[in-house]
């Protein structure tokens, strides 16, 4: 299946700017790129990213990966459009198509072969705060709109079509990363480079409070 | 299996209290341990209250829940000890035991039920913010220690006994409501009384800024 991977790539990650520099904010955008990307791969599917602006995203991807699945590049889609249009504009095909967000740094090969794997004219994997963080769809009918509280919109827009909407219950696809709170969960969650990137910057946990957070105690 | 629902009665939902008062936060409290309570049911299993103060559970149980099970009261245990102390004093028995918290208005049917047949000496579901918001425990030898990131901890309490340990990845059982952010996926999922009694309380979506957030437009 094409899987489509829409990213920001103009200036990324910008709630995540108390803790992290522009420069490294698009190296972490990256890495949990490539996590997708890798793990879309794992799971069966064919990637192709649908930026806002040009993009490399091959230079660093894993040895593992290329021991995998050889040297393939992923192509690149440049659409300088709002998220909407551009993925709009990806849709309306015959065959099923996914859309999966670059910012799931906890994502897993289980949780995207479950969201494949679900029947269902569209399925959905919510975000936390009412996003649509992944989607299949298998309707030429169905289109996107990522304002607001997207999930509830695609739910009626499905309706409206009369294709069916199965939701996949995955915290790993839920959780997307935009502000220094989430850093947590990549902390304690992620398998990949998002992790292993956010270490190396010198994020910590922080336990001592009631709640858990995220600290920066050196760059 | 036995699910104990740890339930914190004496003043619970502090973080709330922007949005509720305290006799609203132990309304809405209830409303959220009573959709736990019909759900563990539903999915097979047999509920226990472990809770820090008297609490009466079953008045306002649904008629739906009366209907399918006859008007079963559900047995509680009063422990003021704190959480940890408390929940290990129900461990170490030879038969499994689930613990489930009481806040996790998201619950379905279907997550508890894949909770309960995953399988493994300790099954987790971990909860946002490092918690472990529920467990399936199969080994007398494990304890639980609830303070901090728990989840990392209980993996590596789970590792020191030589039990295996195996996450379970729902959004249902990850997100715990806490704080008003949390009410915008208890407006958008709950499928049970915590989501009617926060409409009820005049709780809305606000869609109009860059996030979604919850507010309160009447009292």
């Amino acid at each position: 299946m094409r899987v489509v991977v829409p990213f920001g790539g103009d200036s990324p990650k910008t709630r995540l700017a108390p803790f992290l520099d522009a420069d490294e904010r698009r190296d972490f955008a990256l890495a949990m790129l490539r996590d997708v990307l890798d793990t879309v791969e794992a799971a069966g599917g064919n990637p192709v990213v649908l930026a806002d602006a040009p993009v490399e995203v091959d230079e660093q991807r894993s040895s593992a990966h290329q021991t995998m699945s050889g040297d393939v590049d992923v192509p690149v889609i440049v659409d300088d459009r709002p998220l909407t249009e551009a993925v709009n504009d990806q849709l309306g095909g015959d065959d099923p198509i996914a859309i999966v967000m670059a910012d799931l740094a906890l994502v897993t090969e289980a949780a995207l072969t479950r969201l494949f794997e679900t029947a269902g004219d569209v399925v959905a994997a919510p975000g936390l705060g009412g996003g649509t963080n992944a989607l299949v769809v298998r309707t030429p009918d169905f289109r996107v709109d990522y304002h607001g509280a997207s999930i509830a919109d695609h739910r009626a827009i499905a309706a409206d079509v009369g294709a069916s909407f199965v939701e996949v219950d995955s915290m790993r696809l839920a959780v997307d990363i935009d502000e220094s709170d989430d850093l947590v969960e990549v902390l304690l969650h992620s398998e990949g480079r998002a992790g292993e990137w956010v270490e190396a910057a010198g994020v910590e946990l922080d336990t001592d409070g009631g709640r858990v957070t995220a600290i920066r105690r050196r760059r």
